[in-house]
């Protein structure tokens, strides 16, 4: 059989979280907390199966839930969507991110993805015959050079797919690059995808800016957002996707024959749950106390700390310590340290190697204090 | 935006349920219970979540429930699959049929399909620019003229679809099916989807012909479950897919970037669930009662009934009441009637019209009770 993907293999969390389980290492790679959610959340969950919660939701979302979306994002980003028509619940921001790209995305067009980028992106775009034409940033800053991105648009440009608060690298856009992306693609056909899964992850008084907030980019943009990642619950499998109407009718096609609905008593739980905003505004404090506490503990080792203006990943460059590719530096790292990481390089498409390695702090106090322990000791 | 899906407009089943919820109608259109799951399965996720399982599962499925498939599928069908590299958790059947055809269908690929179809696959097809190559089946008996699937290969047939028990026409394949299957296959390089979610709802002794249990089909096939139709919970989303592992290894590409994992709690439930045979085994016998006692009713009416051999669905002639179009009887039929069920002409790609309805019967026997009697007014 040809491989769709024949580039593709095991991703890179899946081989370091099995790696760190083999040895017994403490596991900083992948991205999720170590730390259980809130007691209540999981309550609800009970009580919406209790109460018979336990047949298909509506192929768009439970409406409730939808409705709940459509308030938070007004009240943060002062945006008006329709629940009936520019909502849709997803099994995760993965499969919003796969079907929004499987919904513009034809043979031979040309998608801007910034490296290092998410490993989802590319392949998405690669299913769908399209094209991926990556520009690469560069540490500690990781600056979109936009004269460049004008330079790589075509008439065959489809897409442009941003992240922020970015993972791996933990940059936030500014307000001039959202000034810049506008005026790039005001007199063109380019839709964006704007994976703002982190958007409560953000640290120092910063603003998110989310595509929501713009007049002239809402009305182009897929917005994808993670109630896992919000709630603690990556392993939930609940994120949504907020767009125009007339990009969000073409989605739900393709979203009704790829999973046709999303976990009933989770999206009920969630469409409670969501309604009080104390249960995300505490995220900037409770996510940047864990970030200086890691960052603090850090210094004291000869890893180089990058900024970190959100997410809850923390890169290091460990070029002072070795000289060795970053692939084999984790491993050494894991095996001989016990503390498991993700190489940045895996980040991208052609392996580029900047001697930076990739740290998550979505763990308990206690964790981080252990991991410290362990790579001051590199 | 050019549409992908330009034939494509809101599903049947989300068309009938929301006119028969708007209507206070009762619903049997769209396939599922209206009884609740039983209480120690929620039990069981409630458990896994208080236990801290609530972070991703692993990429292919939590290994434990992967085993038990393992054992069930062997214990069944007599064939034995890799837990490791030949079975994969899915978020409901229908996530492992869209990502099964996305894994072998390439552009101009022709994909045959036996019409009446459940609504999810010609369009999966589409999305991977395969052409459907479809064969009109006709009712009361609906059997597959084998001269006809051999007349409508090529050297550009690249999968067959199958589905038994059969949705929405309930029937089921038989050996002789089988025979002419292999037959046709043996020396071409076709795949097939089996899609099999309704495997433990089977009538009268029959014997389900699953691919798994035959070995020249076992090799070149995707066979699709569904522990929510098993388990009376298709709001959980949950599913699987079994194919050998040169398929599975391809499937998988795609399934990590598609969904990444499903559902932790519901996997950790199911794995437990599902190691007692009799969770399953009851079933047969369960629906059968169902299936009879509404028959029963219906004798009483002016539908004619065709045979019902599995699956939860009964169908029925109305050409004895009326002349209009299935789609306009339906729609009558709820508002004037209270009852909802499914046109079959909505399975049809060309929309052919051959005067019979869809039931679903997976209700409680009050529902089935109250639907006869509203039945045997028309
Ligand atoms: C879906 S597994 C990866 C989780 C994550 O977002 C990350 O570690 O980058
Ligand atoms: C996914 S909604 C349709 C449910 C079903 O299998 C049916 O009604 O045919």
């Amino acid at each position: 059989i040809i491989s769709k993907l024949p580039q593709t293999g095991t991703t890179i969390f899946t081989t370091m979280s099995a790696l760190a389980a083999e040895l017994g290492a403490i596991n900083l790679s992948q991205g999720f907390p170590d730390y259980d959610c809130p007691a209540e959340l999981k309550e609800l969950v009970s009580q919406a199966m209790q109460h018979g919660h336990n047949q298909y939701a509506p192929m768009a979302g439970l409406m409730s839930l939808r409705e709940v979306i459509a308030d938070k994002t007004e009240k943060l980003y002062g945006a008006v969507y329709d629940p009936e028509t520019e909502i849709t619940v997803t099994a995760g921001g993965t499969q919003a991110i796969y079907t929004a790209i499987s919904t513009v995305v034809n043979p031979n067009d040309e998608v801007i993805i910034f490296e290092p980028a998410y490993d989802a992106y590319a392949p998405a775009v690669r299913m769908m015959g399209g094209l991926v034409k990556s520009l690469q940033l560069e540490p500690p800053d990781y600056r979109i050079n936009w004269e460049m991105v004008k330079r790589l648009i075509t008439n065959r440009t489809r897409m442009i797919i941003l992240n922020s608060p970015h993972n791996p690298t933990a940059t936030m856009l500014r307000k001039e690059d959202i000034d810049q992306l506008i005026s790039i693609i005001n007199s063109r056909d380019i839709f964006i995808l704007s994976d703002e899964v982190y958007e409560h992850l953000i640290f120092d008084g910063r603003t998110h800016e989310s595509m929501a907030r713009y007049a002239e980019l809402r009305d182009r943009s897929f917005i994808v957002a993670s109630l896992g990642k919000t709630f603690h619950v990556t392993g939930w499998k609940l994120g949504y996707c907020i767009a125009p109407a007339y990009l969000m009718r073409e989605f739900r096609k393709i979203h009704q024959f790829l999973v046709f609905s999303v976990n009933t008593p989770m999206q009920f739980a969630a469409a409670e749950y969501l309604k009080n905003e104390e249960h995300y505004n505490y995220l900037p404090g409770f996510f940047q106390q864990k970030r200086d506490h890691f960052r603090a503990g850090l210094e004291q080792s000869r890893f180089k700390l990058l900024p970190c203006e959100g997410s809850y990943f923390q890169s290091a460059f460990y070029d002072a310590i070795s000289d060795e590719k970053d692939t084999d530096f984790v491993i050494r790292l894991t095996r001989e340290f016990g503390v498991a990481a993700i190489p940045t390089s895996a980040f991208y498409s052609k392996g580029t190697d900047f001697k930076v390695i990739r740290f998550c702090f979505a763990k308990t106090q206690e964790t981080l204090d252990k991991a410290v322990d362990r790579l001051i000791k590199v």
